[in-house]
């Protein structure tokens, strides 16, 4: 069958809308966020829901949704799952933020969850939209159990000490080290920082969507090489001058990050490199893959 | 089948060493502990273990096993569920601590693990054992997906925002408020921030065992008043000086506690009628509870 679309996509090039696509399941992830975390009485919950509703992107739940879709299963299948994953996002991004780690002000040009909030509470928002993300990949309905706890571990990996966590303790340790940090090492950190997650947001909506082994591979292949062209996409904005106003530059002084190990040029050519790699891996997989080739482009614009 | 044990147990009251039955349970479980989280290169897993083996008395896992063989399974069934608990209360106990929490510099006679590793790994070692307990309780071996599923949603819930962390922020707003705390306020932080976890231990290990819904209601009785009977204990504890020389007396000043709230008489009375009620909710399941009898009285003891 795999083989079949690629012959239908040499023919054929599929020209979606990707704007479109993304804005449609932007919102579709948007209602479902809504749904699960409604404005409350608790002072807590409006900590939660100005760190979560801040304007994000959601690639990560969108890459969820297009990868189940590639393995065909629906959005509403894997829109738990595709929520988990912003809330794990925005966890990590509200602990990253504390004083004690990258002590920022602004994220998004809005103040910081610690600064409106209080370092305490902040650190609340964060432990509990983590333990959300797992109570709702938990309670999935419609899925079969074993492929739900399938997921539930695959996110978790991604998220603990192997992945995000390990990752955010690498860096905190490499950060102002007063030393140039080699190639391999911040390869390492963002494998694990932000590659897992974008991994993982693939992987789950593959495995949720009943992927067969062939095809979990290409996912894969195209999860860790969009992990990477992210970041380092991520680090040269940065180093540009922390563009987006997001109030990041300070970031950039001391940081494992791909300018600083091997210099802009070469991080740039690393980047194109990485994105090609990802749209190679799902070249395969015909029309139904062409979101996941237009947001790696995206990612990483010519 | 209850009815005869009950009989049983009144023909023939069981004595079973509890000391031994503790020590037993609480080797099982530092052994998987440590076989989940062996000494690691890395200085977040000398951190994470730092707190994790800091010589607990590993209660909730205990419970959580003592719960699962009064349903019928045996310990190993249970026990990754059991480690899993142990690993969320100790990421509790560690962001607890935290400058903008509680401000503690001890922990069990110890410097806590900021004090050790500095706030930002502590931080990270909170993330990462709540991460590890997920993904233990996603991974479990012989239980029934589906009944894997519950029992980790059920976990998810007491941690969360309905739970400990909900507490947590809740205990946060209240400290140091300048005023009186109600009663009504501290019962709904204690039934949060502690119950929650003692009454999902008992859940956990009851639901992996396989138990149907009138034994599942006599052991969450059980587990809602422990957790009360427990808390108060705590609360009394405190107020007579930081009993265990665990540094913890600062906590005391404009903390919600029921000394605070009521008086001390008053507390040690609701310690023992919860405790009372702990028993009570148990006494019909024959001598396979009477650990679970035991642990109540060795709480709040005569």
């Amino acid at each position: 069958m795999t083989r079949t679309r690629a012959s239908m996509s040499r023919r054929r090039p599929p020209v979606p809308d990707l704007v479109r696509y993304l804005a449609v399941r932007a919102r579709l992830v948007e209602r479902a966020l809504e749904a699960h975390l409604p404005p409350g009485r608790e002072r807590l919950r409006q900590a939660i829901r100005y760190s979560l509703f801040a304007g994000g992107k959601r690639l990560r739940p969108i890459l969820a949704l297009a990868a189940g879709e590639v393995a065909g299963a629906p959005p509403a299948v894997v829109l738990p799952f595709a929520c988990a994953l912003e809330m794990v996002h925005t966890y990590s991004l509200v602990h990253d933020d504390l004083p004690a780690m990258d002590d920022d002000d602004l994220r998004r040009g809005r103040p910081t969850s610690h600064r409106v909030y209080g370092e305490g509470l902040a650190i609340l928002v964060g432990d509990a939209l983590l333990t959300h993300a797992f109570e709702l990949a938990a309670r999935v309905p419609g899925v079969p159990p074993a492929l739900a706890l399938r997921a539930l571990a695959e996110l978790a990996t991604a998220v603990g000490e192997a992945g995000m966590v390990g990752g955010q303790a690498l860096d905190l340790a490499a950060t102002g080290a007063g030393r140039r940090v080699s190639l391999g090492r911040v390869r390492a950190i963002h494998r694990r920082k932000t590659g897992a997650l974008l991994r993982a947001a693939v992987r789950v909506g593959a495995l949720v969507g009943g992927a067969r082994p062939a095809l979990l591979r290409c996912l894969t292949a195209y999860g860790e090489h969009l992990g990477l062209a992210f970041q380092v996409a991520d680090d040269i904005a940065d180093a540009a001058g922390g563009a987006g106003g997001d109030g990041r530059t300070d970031r950039v002084l001391g940081k494992a990050t791909y300018p600083a190990a091997i210099g802009l040029a070469a991080a740039r050519r690393a980047a194109v490199r990485e994105r090609d790699a990802a749209v190679a891996a799902v070249r395969a997989l015909g029309p139904r893959a062409e979101p996941l080739r237009g947001i790696a482009r995206l990612v990483v614009p010519e």
